[in-house]
């Protein structure tokens, strides 16, 4: 299993809005003959994979032994269910790590192998494959993507000075780190204020990947330039808007007149009663787009929204061994009034990355309806 | 040599100004027949312990092997010389972990062993004994103590909400953990501020200790109350001020007329342009008094002088796993004009201690001058 969860890890940033799942296939003696992962959505899954290697070498899979990360799936979607070509292959035995609560399959996949006379076996590597998938698992469960929130600050919790310099607090090392979480998201998302203040790109640069994720931008008074380096090609754009319908023609005209402009779309979102964009409106739009995990890489205001309004699923910070003193903080939320209000967390994990110190936490709980579908 | 640095930490809280050391002894066939850790000021060092252990069970000392964590003494103090009580046993090898830089000592005692043929050698354990003596070292090579500054914060580096709550951010084995490193500091210090915002006890009670260390409190204009609990006994007080000497009379008077003052001194330092005590000759005055480590908690004002001067040594930082949202930092310096003016650090130690995270670092490069003396 810790080969297929291995496999899985190569199917980030290609199968979205599908799980990334790995797959091997031991003969009767245990050896390994066949693995794969899924391919990009549409193409072949982790299972099948696994079978065409073991049929190209010349291998007989009756009684043979297939560990994947999720359960097969049991229903005709882009591709036919893996669970009956698990059953043709006249396999003896089948171990999953997670079941797919994905509601065409939601333990048919299983039930399905059982019935054919399969022996089936699932939990093993339960906790790794939810972590692979815990962007499509709150997706599925939830209905909106999992969020992520990343911060690079010094010892003392500073993200920028007060005069807003901020490149660079981390280090390299912690920066690809970064990079590496950009890629197995969905999509970055960022402010308007960060657009205006940094002009980032918001790509993936450090490290290599099959495929730029889609950069969402948060701007009630689409105020973003049209020259924005994160309107540039490849992949897609989002902003999410209250602008009026005029603005944002005259704005899309503009970009797409760009010669490098990326595939640009605008979401008109009502304004609540501030003028901000409904930011859980938002997460169902993207979920709706496939958008399994959501890397959130905003300045304080922006971050101090998701954290009030309670939509921060995890908190990815980066620390960095220094003293910065006064300046920007994490995320403008509270004061509050006792501590009891606190948001309560609890590590994922905590790891050094360079000179520098990765914290990951999650508010305490967060998992909690999780545990029947996901077996874990 | 574990086993020698292990009884030097039964030291802590003892010694005081003299360094914590452990002894064991093992005869020619490496059976251990003799053991011990340097007594009270005045009382037994760890070698003449360990050989008195040996002789009232008979071992015979002679070709035996010594393993100590600091450099046998080569000079007369309160108690005679332990090189010459080794090479009076005949032992036929010396193991240190680490030279001595006092003074008196300062490779006299391996080159005294060494003239008398045993076979000395250094270095083994030197970064685990430094460690343990990192105060003694201090205050022998910068006439300082060792400063260590202790803050409890949320992952969003909170010490407090904006209305001055903070009890308790952290959880019961973080705040046993601050015990045990105020227990083995020889004073714990805060300012007039932290007096009248949390009337704090200051010493140690989460951890059973032999001793309660020196309480000191920066106070230029003596506004601690007389009443304040950590003027109580065991153990002694030290107030740094500026007041004028008819306040300081009157105050005193006030605090010794309580029937459970602790031995209260009153130490006048002028106040500097801004009507501050100044900390480095403060510091100056703790080493006179023997203070090896400093444990600093203070407020973020005070915190914040120290950062300021560059007097902070360490800093041991508690996080808890909760998001605070605006509040009190952990130390009000700055703000700085850029990123390349922050005070440079390295992790000293990372580790979970219940639900919190306890993060040690220090500022880059602070035992660069000590690595001759230290040996590691």
């Amino acid at each position: 299993m810790g080969l297929a969860l291995a496999l899985a890890e190569r199917g980030y940033g290609l199968t979205e809005p599908n799980p990334r799942v790995g797959c091997v296939i031991t003969d009767a003696s245990g050896r390994l003959i066949g693995c794969g992962h899924t391919q990009r959505a549409g193409g072949p899954h982790a299972e099948v994979m696994a079978l065409r290697m073991a049929r190209a070498a010349g291998h007989d899979l009756a009684g043979a032994t297939a560990y994947v990360t999720l359960e097969p799936c049991a229903h005709h979607g882009r591709t036919p269910p893996c669970a009956d070509a698990l059953v043709d292959a006249r396999l003896g035995r089948v171990v999953a790590a997670l079941t797919d609560p994905f509601p065409q399959v939601a333990g048919q996949g299983l039930a399905r192998l059982a019935a054919a006379g399969i022996r089936v076996e699932q939990g093993l590597g339960a906790i790794e494959a939810r972590e692979q998938n815990i962007g499509f698992l709150s997706r599925v469960l939830r209905q909106r993507p999992w969020v992520r929130l990343k911060v690079a600050a010094s010892l003392d919790g500073r993200t920028a000075l007060e005069n807003g310099a901020s490149q660079w607090i981390t280090a390299e090392a912690a920066r690809a780190d970064g990079h590496a979480w950009r890629r197995r998201a969905s999509a970055v998302l960022t402010g308007v204020g960060t657009v205006l203040d940094d002009d980032p790109r918001l790509d993936v640069r450090l490290v290599p990947t099959p495929r730029q994720p889609m950069r969402v931008v948060v701007d009630a008074p689409l105020r973003t330039p049209t020259t924005a380096r994160l309107l540039a090609a490849p992949g897609a754009v989002r902003l999410y808007t209250s602008a009026d319908a005029a603005t944002q023609a005259g704005w899309l005209a503009a970009v797409r007149a760009r010669p490098d402009a990326a595939a640009v779309e605008l979401v008109h979102l009502p304004g609540g009663p501030n003028g901000k964009v409904d930011l859980a409106a938002m997460l169902t739009d993207l979920a709706s787009q496939g958008v399994n995990e959501l890397h959130l890489e905003a300045g304080e205001r922006l971050n101090g929204s998701f954290v009030r309004e309670g939509l921060v699923d995890e908190f990815l910070v980066y620390l960095a061994p220094k003293v910065l003193g006064l300046g920007r903080g994490m995320w403008h939320w509270g004061p509050l009034a006792s501590l009891d209000q606190a948001v309560e967390l609890e590590w994922t994990e905590v790891r050094p990355v360079g000179a520098d110190l990765c914290l990951r936490a999650r508010p305490r709980g967060r998992l909690a309806g999780w545990h029947g579908p996901s077996g874990a």
